[in-house]
Protein backbone atom coordinates (compact mmCIF):
# COMPACT_ATOMS: atom_id res chain seq x y z
CA UNK A 1 0.00 0.00 0.00
CA UNK A 2 1.55 3.61 -0.84
CA UNK A 3 1.40 5.36 2.63
CA UNK A 4 1.49 9.36 2.15
CA UNK A 5 2.89 11.57 5.61
CA UNK A 6 1.36 15.11 5.35
CA UNK A 7 2.24 17.85 7.49
CA UNK A 8 0.15 20.55 9.60
CA UNK A 9 0.83 22.87 11.72
CA UNK A 10 -0.91 26.20 13.31
CA UNK A 11 -1.59 28.27 10.22
CA UNK A 12 -1.71 25.91 7.85
CA UNK A 13 -4.15 26.50 4.68
CA UNK A 14 -7.45 24.31 6.19
CA UNK A 15 -8.21 23.81 2.26
CA UNK A 16 -4.89 22.08 0.75
CA UNK A 17 -4.43 20.32 3.63
CA UNK A 18 -7.57 18.73 3.69
CA UNK A 19 -8.25 18.50 -0.47
CA UNK A 20 -4.61 16.56 -0.16
CA UNK A 21 -5.17 14.41 2.79
CA UNK A 22 -9.02 12.86 1.32
CA UNK A 23 -8.30 12.71 -2.42
CA UNK A 24 -5.25 10.95 -1.62
CA UNK A 25 -7.69 8.75 0.74
CA UNK A 26 -10.03 8.27 -2.50
CA UNK A 27 -7.06 6.47 -4.50
CA UNK A 28 -6.16 3.86 -1.72
CA UNK A 29 -3.13 5.78 -0.50
CA UNK A 30 -2.59 5.36 3.67
CA UNK A 31 -2.62 8.78 4.77
CA UNK A 32 -0.82 9.55 7.84
CA UNK A 33 -1.05 13.72 9.41
CA UNK A 34 1.78 14.64 11.44
CA UNK A 35 1.50 18.12 13.63
CA UNK A 36 5.24 20.21 13.25
CA UNK A 37 4.95 22.52 16.73
CA UNK A 38 6.32 25.95 16.48
CA UNK A 39 9.47 26.54 17.92
CA UNK A 40 10.89 24.89 21.21
CA UNK A 41 11.39 21.13 19.85
CA UNK A 42 9.41 18.80 21.76
CA UNK A 43 11.34 15.94 20.81
CA UNK A 44 12.93 13.60 23.21
CA UNK A 45 9.60 14.11 24.94
CA UNK A 46 7.64 10.78 25.14
CA UNK A 47 4.24 12.70 24.94
CA UNK A 48 3.65 12.46 20.84
CA UNK A 49 0.24 13.08 21.23
CA UNK A 50 -0.97 15.84 18.68
CA UNK A 51 -2.39 18.70 19.82
CA UNK A 52 -5.33 20.41 17.40
CA UNK A 53 -3.93 22.42 14.61
CA UNK A 54 -5.79 25.81 14.20
CA UNK A 55 -5.75 26.07 10.71
CA UNK A 56 -5.25 30.02 8.50
CA UNK A 57 -9.12 30.31 8.61
CA UNK A 58 -9.56 28.69 12.08
CA UNK A 59 -10.71 25.59 11.36
CA UNK A 60 -9.14 22.89 13.99
CA UNK A 61 -7.89 19.79 12.90
CA UNK A 62 -6.43 16.72 15.15
CA UNK A 63 -3.74 15.04 13.50
CA UNK A 64 -3.13 11.93 13.73
CA UNK A 65 0.52 12.18 15.58
CA UNK A 66 3.16 15.12 16.39
CA UNK A 67 6.03 14.54 14.08
CA UNK A 68 8.57 11.73 15.14
CA UNK A 69 11.84 12.57 12.79
CA UNK A 70 12.50 8.81 13.89
CA UNK A 71 10.24 6.91 12.28
CA UNK A 72 8.66 9.83 10.06
CA UNK A 73 11.30 9.14 6.83
CA UNK A 74 11.55 7.52 3.45
CA UNK A 75 11.70 4.38 4.98
CA UNK A 76 8.16 4.30 5.99
CA UNK A 77 6.59 6.53 3.61
CA UNK A 78 6.26 7.08 -0.25
CA UNK A 79 5.34 10.65 0.03
CA UNK A 80 5.92 13.74 1.88
CA UNK A 81 3.36 16.50 1.31
CA UNK A 82 3.37 20.32 2.78
CA UNK A 83 0.76 22.40 2.20
CA UNK A 84 0.85 25.74 2.36
CA UNK A 85 -0.81 28.83 5.02
CA UNK A 86 1.54 31.23 5.48
CA UNK A 87 1.50 30.77 9.72
CA UNK A 88 2.09 27.11 8.75
CA UNK A 89 4.74 26.88 6.04
CA UNK A 90 6.63 29.71 8.09
CA UNK A 91 7.13 27.05 11.13
CA UNK A 92 7.89 24.51 8.69
CA UNK A 93 10.37 26.10 6.92
CA UNK A 94 12.45 27.16 9.86
CA UNK A 95 11.77 23.76 11.92
CA UNK A 96 15.11 22.27 11.96
CA UNK A 97 13.61 18.13 11.76
CA UNK A 98 11.39 19.41 8.52
CA UNK A 99 14.28 20.19 7.05
CA UNK A 100 15.99 17.27 7.67
CA UNK A 101 12.92 15.27 6.53
CA UNK A 102 12.41 16.71 2.83
CA UNK A 103 15.87 15.69 2.45
CA UNK A 104 16.16 12.33 3.43
CA UNK A 105 13.30 12.06 1.18
CA UNK A 106 14.95 14.28 -1.75
CA UNK A 107 17.94 11.78 -1.33
CA UNK A 108 16.72 8.51 -0.75
CA UNK A 109 17.69 5.65 -3.64
CA UNK A 110 14.20 4.45 -3.96
CA UNK A 111 12.71 7.71 -5.31
CA UNK A 112 10.17 8.89 -3.06
CA UNK A 113 7.76 12.26 -3.90
CA UNK A 114 7.35 15.20 -2.21
CA UNK A 115 4.74 16.95 -2.81
CA UNK A 116 4.69 21.07 -1.72
CA UNK A 117 2.25 23.65 -2.63
CA UNK A 118 1.11 27.66 -1.83
CA UNK A 119 3.79 28.95 0.83
CA UNK A 120 4.66 25.38 1.45
CA UNK A 121 7.11 25.51 -1.39
CA UNK A 122 9.39 27.94 1.21
CA UNK A 123 10.61 24.80 2.96
CA UNK A 124 12.49 23.64 -0.27
CA UNK A 125 14.22 26.72 0.38
CA UNK A 126 15.47 26.21 4.08
CA UNK A 127 15.82 22.52 2.97
CA UNK A 128 18.53 23.64 0.45
CA UNK A 129 17.33 21.44 -2.32
CA UNK A 130 19.51 21.94 -5.49
CA UNK A 131 18.39 24.17 -8.15
CA UNK A 132 15.17 22.89 -10.62
CA UNK A 133 12.30 23.65 -11.51
CA UNK A 134 9.55 24.88 -9.29
CA UNK A 135 6.66 26.72 -8.63
CA UNK A 136 4.78 28.50 -5.23
CA UNK A 137 2.26 30.93 -4.22
CA UNK A 138 3.40 34.37 -5.74
CA UNK A 139 3.27 35.84 -2.53
CA UNK A 140 6.78 34.34 -1.89
CA UNK A 141 8.04 34.33 -5.24
CA UNK A 142 10.48 36.60 -4.56
CA UNK A 143 12.08 34.53 -1.64
CA UNK A 144 13.59 31.55 -4.28
CA UNK A 145 17.25 32.03 -5.30
CA UNK A 146 18.33 32.09 -9.12
CA UNK A 147 19.56 28.90 -9.16
CA UNK A 148 15.57 27.84 -8.96
CA UNK A 149 13.81 27.61 -12.67
CA UNK A 150 10.83 29.00 -10.80
CA UNK A 151 7.45 28.50 -13.48
CA UNK A 152 4.32 30.37 -12.84
CA UNK A 153 2.53 27.47 -13.58
CA UNK A 154 -0.45 25.58 -11.54
CA UNK A 155 1.96 22.27 -11.30
CA UNK A 156 5.46 21.50 -11.83
CA UNK A 157 6.88 18.01 -12.23
CA UNK A 158 10.79 18.16 -11.34
CA UNK A 159 12.19 14.52 -11.78
CA UNK A 160 15.74 15.51 -11.16
CA UNK A 161 17.89 11.63 -11.88
CA UNK A 162 18.54 9.99 -8.87
CA UNK A 163 16.38 12.02 -6.48
CA UNK A 164 12.93 12.43 -5.08
CA UNK A 165 10.01 13.87 -7.87
CA UNK A 166 9.31 17.44 -6.33
CA UNK A 167 6.11 17.81 -6.97
CA UNK A 168 4.81 21.94 -6.59
CA UNK A 169 2.03 23.93 -7.13
CA UNK A 170 0.15 27.49 -6.29
CA UNK A 171 -2.17 27.73 -3.85
CA UNK A 172 -6.13 26.47 -2.66
CA UNK A 173 -6.68 27.00 -7.22
CA UNK A 174 -4.26 24.66 -7.77
CA UNK A 175 -4.98 22.10 -5.09
CA UNK A 176 -7.08 19.20 -6.82
CA UNK A 177 -4.38 19.29 -10.25
CA UNK A 178 -1.94 19.29 -7.50
CA UNK A 179 -3.38 16.20 -5.74
CA UNK A 180 -4.02 14.10 -8.67
CA UNK A 181 -0.53 14.61 -10.15
CA UNK A 182 0.33 13.30 -7.14
CA UNK A 183 -1.68 10.47 -7.30
CA UNK A 184 -1.06 9.70 -10.79
CA UNK A 185 2.73 9.20 -9.79
CA UNK A 186 2.14 7.39 -6.75
CA UNK A 187 -0.41 5.22 -8.38
CA UNK A 188 -0.85 6.03 -12.29
CA UNK A 189 -3.01 7.33 -14.79
CA UNK A 190 -5.92 4.93 -14.23
CA UNK A 191 -6.31 5.28 -10.19
CA UNK A 192 -6.51 9.34 -10.98
CA UNK A 193 -9.15 8.90 -13.69
CA UNK A 194 -11.15 6.69 -11.00
CA UNK A 195 -10.72 9.33 -8.40
CA UNK A 196 -11.40 12.09 -10.72
CA UNK A 197 -15.09 10.63 -11.41
CA UNK A 198 -17.02 10.98 -8.54
CA UNK A 199 -15.77 14.04 -7.28
CA UNK A 200 -17.89 15.76 -10.53
CA UNK A 201 -15.61 18.12 -11.88
CA UNK A 202 -16.85 20.70 -13.48
CA UNK A 203 -15.65 19.59 -17.46
CA UNK A 204 -12.10 21.15 -18.10
CA UNK A 205 -11.62 21.70 -14.46
CA UNK A 206 -9.56 18.16 -13.23
CA UNK A 207 -6.35 19.26 -13.68
CA UNK A 208 -5.71 17.96 -17.44
CA UNK A 209 -3.45 19.34 -18.61
CA UNK A 210 -1.47 20.72 -15.95
CA UNK B 1 -21.18 41.65 9.49
CA UNK B 2 -22.69 38.24 7.19
CA UNK B 3 -22.91 35.51 9.20
CA UNK B 4 -23.08 31.87 8.18
CA UNK B 5 -23.68 28.38 9.94
CA UNK B 6 -22.10 25.37 8.65
CA UNK B 7 -23.31 22.16 9.43
CA UNK B 8 -20.95 19.01 10.49
CA UNK B 9 -21.55 15.64 11.71
CA UNK B 10 -19.26 12.16 11.87
CA UNK B 11 -19.08 11.09 7.96
CA UNK B 12 -19.63 15.24 6.41
CA UNK B 13 -17.15 15.36 3.15
CA UNK B 14 -14.14 16.95 5.00
CA UNK B 15 -13.10 19.12 1.81
CA UNK B 16 -17.00 20.64 1.02
CA UNK B 17 -17.00 21.54 4.89
CA UNK B 18 -13.41 23.29 4.75
CA UNK B 19 -13.55 24.72 1.38
CA UNK B 20 -17.11 26.26 2.59
CA UNK B 21 -15.39 27.57 5.76
CA UNK B 22 -12.52 28.85 4.67
CA UNK B 23 -13.68 30.57 1.60
CA UNK B 24 -16.58 32.00 3.37
CA UNK B 25 -13.91 33.69 5.93
CA UNK B 26 -11.99 34.92 3.39
CA UNK B 27 -14.84 36.62 2.44
CA UNK B 28 -15.15 38.38 5.86
CA UNK B 29 -18.17 36.39 6.62
CA UNK B 30 -18.51 34.96 10.77
CA UNK B 31 -18.64 31.40 10.14
CA UNK B 32 -19.81 29.20 12.93
CA UNK B 33 -19.54 25.34 12.17
CA UNK B 34 -22.40 22.94 14.64
CA UNK B 35 -22.53 19.56 15.10
CA UNK B 36 -24.85 17.44 14.22
CA UNK B 37 -24.89 14.29 16.87
CA UNK B 38 -26.47 11.15 15.67
CA UNK B 39 -29.63 9.35 16.28
CA UNK B 40 -30.95 10.24 20.12
CA UNK B 41 -31.03 14.19 20.44
CA UNK B 42 -29.01 15.52 23.08
CA UNK B 43 -31.01 19.12 23.22
CA UNK B 44 -32.11 19.97 26.39
CA UNK B 45 -28.74 18.67 27.78
CA UNK B 46 -26.78 22.07 29.21
CA UNK B 47 -23.60 20.25 27.60
CA UNK B 48 -22.73 21.64 24.26
CA UNK B 49 -19.10 21.13 23.45
CA UNK B 50 -18.97 19.37 20.48
CA UNK B 51 -17.43 16.18 20.14
CA UNK B 52 -14.58 16.20 16.99
CA UNK B 53 -16.31 15.10 13.79
CA UNK B 54 -14.51 12.28 12.26
CA UNK B 55 -15.34 13.22 8.81
CA UNK B 56 -15.76 10.70 5.80
CA UNK B 57 -11.98 9.87 4.88
CA UNK B 58 -11.10 10.50 8.47
CA UNK B 59 -10.11 13.99 9.08
CA UNK B 60 -10.75 15.01 12.21
CA UNK B 61 -12.55 18.02 12.61
CA UNK B 62 -13.45 20.31 15.92
CA UNK B 63 -16.83 22.02 15.36
CA UNK B 64 -17.35 25.67 17.02
CA UNK B 65 -20.49 24.61 18.73
CA UNK B 66 -23.22 21.98 19.26
CA UNK B 67 -26.26 22.81 17.42
CA UNK B 68 -28.69 24.57 19.68
CA UNK B 69 -31.79 25.14 17.56
CA UNK B 70 -32.87 27.51 19.94
CA UNK B 71 -29.89 30.00 19.18
CA UNK B 72 -28.73 28.79 15.75
CA UNK B 73 -32.08 30.17 12.97
CA UNK B 74 -32.44 32.60 10.83
CA UNK B 75 -32.70 35.51 13.05
CA UNK B 76 -28.73 34.90 13.77
CA UNK B 77 -27.20 33.79 10.63
CA UNK B 78 -27.82 35.00 7.22
CA UNK B 79 -27.15 31.60 5.51
CA UNK B 80 -27.41 28.13 6.70
CA UNK B 81 -24.66 25.53 4.90
CA UNK B 82 -24.81 22.08 4.03
CA UNK B 83 -22.24 19.84 3.26
CA UNK B 84 -22.23 16.26 1.84
CA UNK B 85 -20.31 13.07 2.09
CA UNK B 86 -23.59 10.51 2.91
CA UNK B 87 -22.85 10.26 6.46
CA UNK B 88 -22.94 13.00 7.61
CA UNK B 89 -25.59 14.09 5.03
CA UNK B 90 -28.27 11.23 6.37
CA UNK B 91 -27.46 11.89 9.64
CA UNK B 92 -28.13 15.36 8.95
CA UNK B 93 -31.38 14.23 6.18
CA UNK B 94 -32.82 12.15 9.48
CA UNK B 95 -32.54 14.56 12.16
CA UNK B 96 -35.76 16.54 13.08
CA UNK B 97 -34.13 19.65 14.24
CA UNK B 98 -32.05 19.86 10.56
CA UNK B 99 -35.18 19.77 9.25
CA UNK B 100 -37.15 22.58 11.02
CA UNK B 101 -33.96 24.87 11.18
CA UNK B 102 -33.99 24.12 7.09
CA UNK B 103 -37.38 25.59 7.31
CA UNK B 104 -36.95 28.21 9.23
CA UNK B 105 -34.40 29.63 7.11
CA UNK B 106 -36.32 28.87 3.94
CA UNK B 107 -39.60 30.77 5.18
CA UNK B 108 -38.05 34.05 7.22
CA UNK B 109 -39.65 36.69 5.98
CA UNK B 110 -35.87 38.50 5.57
CA UNK B 111 -35.17 36.53 2.45
CA UNK B 112 -32.20 34.38 3.95
CA UNK B 113 -29.69 31.92 1.90
CA UNK B 114 -29.62 28.07 1.89
CA UNK B 115 -26.74 26.20 0.51
CA UNK B 116 -26.99 22.55 -0.10
CA UNK B 117 -23.64 20.55 -1.76
CA UNK B 118 -23.65 16.81 -2.51
CA UNK B 119 -25.49 14.18 -0.63
CA UNK B 120 -26.36 17.22 1.40
CA UNK B 121 -29.10 18.22 -1.13
CA UNK B 122 -31.18 14.97 0.99
CA UNK B 123 -32.14 17.52 2.90
CA UNK B 124 -34.15 19.54 0.77
CA UNK B 125 -36.45 16.38 0.80
CA UNK B 126 -36.88 15.38 4.17
CA UNK B 127 -37.12 19.25 5.37
CA UNK B 128 -40.07 18.97 2.28
CA UNK B 129 -39.23 21.98 0.79
CA UNK B 130 -41.31 23.00 -2.21
CA UNK B 131 -40.27 21.69 -5.65
CA UNK B 132 -38.25 24.53 -7.81
CA UNK B 133 -34.51 23.42 -9.30
CA UNK B 134 -32.00 21.44 -7.40
CA UNK B 135 -29.28 19.33 -8.16
CA UNK B 136 -27.48 16.94 -5.92
CA UNK B 137 -23.93 14.70 -6.22
CA UNK B 138 -25.84 11.92 -8.88
CA UNK B 139 -25.66 8.92 -6.48
CA UNK B 140 -28.80 10.55 -4.81
CA UNK B 141 -30.59 12.11 -7.87
CA UNK B 142 -32.91 9.16 -7.91
CA UNK B 143 -34.31 10.20 -4.68
CA UNK B 144 -35.56 13.47 -5.06
CA UNK B 145 -39.55 13.45 -6.28
CA UNK B 146 -41.02 14.32 -9.30
CA UNK B 147 -41.86 17.89 -8.13
CA UNK B 148 -38.12 18.99 -8.00
CA UNK B 149 -36.93 20.19 -10.86
CA UNK B 150 -34.02 18.40 -11.12
CA UNK B 151 -30.56 19.78 -13.09
CA UNK B 152 -27.28 18.35 -13.78
CA UNK B 153 -25.44 21.85 -13.28
CA UNK B 154 -22.61 22.69 -11.43
CA UNK B 155 -24.46 25.22 -9.29
CA UNK B 156 -28.42 25.46 -9.34
CA UNK B 157 -29.49 29.01 -7.97
CA UNK B 158 -32.81 28.56 -7.03
CA UNK B 159 -34.78 32.02 -5.85
CA UNK B 160 -38.69 31.52 -4.72
CA UNK B 161 -39.90 35.12 -4.63
CA UNK B 162 -40.49 36.01 -0.76
CA UNK B 163 -38.51 32.37 0.38
CA UNK B 164 -34.91 32.18 0.95
CA UNK B 165 -32.71 31.47 -2.34
CA UNK B 166 -31.43 27.84 -2.49
CA UNK B 167 -27.83 27.38 -3.64
CA UNK B 168 -27.42 23.49 -4.71
CA UNK B 169 -24.48 21.89 -6.21
CA UNK B 170 -22.82 18.67 -7.02
CA UNK B 171 -19.56 17.21 -4.91
CA UNK B 172 -16.28 18.06 -4.18
CA UNK B 173 -15.37 19.56 -7.45
CA UNK B 174 -18.16 22.04 -7.61
CA UNK B 175 -16.93 23.01 -4.18
CA UNK B 176 -15.37 25.68 -5.24
CA UNK B 177 -17.66 27.77 -7.55
CA UNK B 178 -20.63 26.66 -5.04
CA UNK B 179 -19.15 28.90 -2.34
CA UNK B 180 -18.14 31.55 -4.75
CA UNK B 181 -21.69 31.59 -5.86
CA UNK B 182 -23.24 32.11 -2.20
CA UNK B 183 -20.46 34.48 -1.81
CA UNK B 184 -21.66 36.81 -4.87
CA UNK B 185 -25.33 36.44 -3.19
CA UNK B 186 -24.54 37.45 0.11
CA UNK B 187 -21.80 40.12 -0.45
CA UNK B 188 -21.73 41.03 -3.88
CA UNK B 189 -19.67 40.25 -7.06
CA UNK B 190 -16.66 42.72 -6.25
CA UNK B 191 -15.91 40.41 -3.25
CA UNK B 192 -15.95 37.36 -5.10
CA UNK B 193 -13.77 38.90 -7.08
CA UNK B 194 -11.20 39.96 -4.63
CA UNK B 195 -11.54 36.48 -3.07
CA UNK B 196 -10.59 34.26 -5.85
CA UNK B 197 -7.69 36.41 -7.13
CA UNK B 198 -5.03 35.45 -4.71
CA UNK B 199 -6.41 31.61 -4.44
CA UNK B 200 -4.44 31.35 -8.05
CA UNK B 201 -6.86 29.87 -10.18
CA UNK B 202 -6.37 28.11 -13.62
CA UNK B 203 -7.94 29.88 -16.22
CA UNK B 204 -11.42 28.70 -16.48
CA UNK B 205 -11.99 27.58 -13.46
CA UNK B 206 -13.29 29.70 -10.87
CA UNK B 207 -16.97 29.16 -11.44
CA UNK B 208 -18.19 31.61 -13.89
CA UNK B 209 -20.04 31.02 -15.45
CA UNK B 210 -21.87 28.12 -13.22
Amino acid sequence: MVKALILIADGTEEMEFTIAYDTLIRAGIECTSAFIPRGLSPYGSSDTSPPLAVCSRQVKILPDITLDPLSAGPEKYDALIIPGGMGGAVTMAESTEVQNLVRSYYNHPEKRTIGMICAGSKVAITAKLPGQPITSHPSVQSEFPEHFEYKEQNVVVSAVPGKATLVTSRGPGTAFPFVFTLIELLCGKDKRDEVVGPMIFPSGTTGYPF
